[in-house]
């Protein structure tokens, strides 16, 4: 089924421990797109200046992105740059030029707006809400959002909650969101606002699912040579949601499996610079890590004679 | 089958956000024995002083741990006093006072010798050495340690670490140990030190299992109300040999298993103080966690058709 989504594109400046790359592609929109579409076909909503390279435009294309709904503004395009400490989770923005972002008014395009699925990637609350307002019924919306957010514009996103499926956020946006520190309660608090289903991304620790009152833990795929973190969320949320789509249908079981495909796909993003390699990465690739990630979490339960006790 | 363990017994005075206690039972072999006395008959050795109350070991003797290992010493029984910050995991110690512990001298008595399980609590590497030199040829010995030991006696912890099985170390241990921060890389080179099986321990992310070339991930059951979290890290060791002891047979399976019942009995010790909770616990509370971690886990890999694109 069709997937909507939008949010940001971008060039990063990225230093590691290890390496630095200038001009890298990025954003929020290219790194979802790009994993959605080893799942379905992708609509793309997002603005870019006028220095943005056909070459980027035609790798999305020729991975099936629509993007007819991408703006093209005077102006240079979003640009950021960042560092990453030893320990590669924690990192420190160095610039964020905003350029023809922060006057990002996004259009659906008429063709989109009988989408499907929705992905409101982390832009502010007040643009995700004209989203909602231009399309027709959608069968699942899903939002991004980050403590910038969360502290800066609570009214509007308390509104957006509302009207959401499901919010995929990290373990501190939760507890920021919620004002509670242990998982379970911070989830329940947030569900309460609107959303039925949480992705909760816990980094090196894998993410958790709540959906109702189910519980789902799907460790990280332990990927040795990290490279480059940028992006691995919402390469995250790109697998998730395409493979959602996909199915076309949402329930427990096929929550569980996206959850599995967005942590399989997210952990060949950060392999590499940038989305440099989902560019040759292959469906078989990516089913099978998620065999591995099967074959990692599977038991049986076998109580020995314990129950007869 | 039998099960040894050799640890410290202890009077605890713990201090928590909600609550305080004195005088509280503990100990690492004290919560091991009462874990694994779920699912096995548990043979212990251990020093106390003339303090040591009556009360305590009828509690153990009457869940079927045999106590003729236990010396009575002059002085005063392991004290240990502490307190817990308000995330409940990071937690400073108020005193020490080892009294006849720092004595501790562990003699195996003779029908101990031929215990097929061997649990080597958090005690000095030379203490576990002697006790492998007393006990004949058993079929699986796990070790417990800690940064003090790694940093303090690293020539008899790698002595020791070449005659047994597994090692059972929480995720800042293994890094430490190993000299590595990436938790695969850091298995492999524990693994090359000597025992075939790791058991890692990681607080509120569960723990993770590598068994030869295998990983196994279990998430931590997600309790809501913890009220004490010392001793969760024995009591976990304490299920996990007790569950493979009664299998009587180490592979991947069963390893998988006494990873998961090991996480199951640890989430109620820290319901209550000390090891409160597993006095009225029932083995059928301990299945029915056990059913809920494989709820919170379980997936099946549908493809929808990736795979023939």
């Amino acid at each position: 089924m069709s997937l909507l989504v939008v949010g940001s594109m971008a060039y990063d400046d990225v230093i590691t421990p290890a390496a630095a790359v200038s001009d890298a592609l990025g954003g929020s929109a290219t790194f979802f797109a790009a994993a959605a579409s080893f799942f379905t076909s992708v609509n793309l909503v997002a603005v870019v200046g006028e220095d943005f390279q056909q070459e980027e435009i035609a790798f999305l294309r020729d991975r099936g992105v629509d993007l007819d709904g991408l703006q093209v503004e005077p102006g240079q395009t979003f640009r950021w740059k960042g560092r990453y400490l030893e320990n590669m989770n924690d990192r420190e923005t160095i610039f964020t030029h905003l350029n023809v972002f922060e006057q990002f008014n996004p259009r659906i395009p008429e063709k989109y707006r009988n989408s499907d699925f929705v992905f409101l990637a982390n832009i502010s609350p007040e643009l995700q809400l004209s989203v909602i307002t231009q399309v027709h019924q959608p069968r699942f919306v899903a939002l991004d959002t980050m403590n910038y957010w969360i502290t800066g514009t609570p009214g509007p996103l308390r509104e957006i909650l509302k009207k959401v499926d499901a919010l995929v956020v990290n373990d501190s946006e939760i507890r920021e969101l919620s004002g509670e520190d242990h998982i379970i309660r911070a989830s329940r608090a947030v569900q309460a606002m609107g959303p039925r289903t949480l992705i909760i991304k816990r980094g090196e620790h894998g993410a958790l699912l709540a959906h109702d009152e189910n519980y789902f833990f799907c460790p990280a795929f332990p990927v040795e040579h990290l490279q480059d973190p940028t992006g691995a969320g919402d390469t995250f949320a790109g697998g998730f949601m395409g493979y959602l789509a996909r199915c076309g249908q949402v329930n427990e079981e096929t929550l569980r499996r996206a959850v599995v495909y967005g942590t399989a796909v997210a952990s060949f993003v950060v392999e590499d610079f940038s989305c440099k390699r989902l560019r040759d990465l292959s469906r078989r690739e990516i089913l099978s890590r998620v065999d591995a990630l099967h074959a990692m979490t599977r038991f049986d339960t076998d109580a020995f004679g314990l129950a007869e006790d």
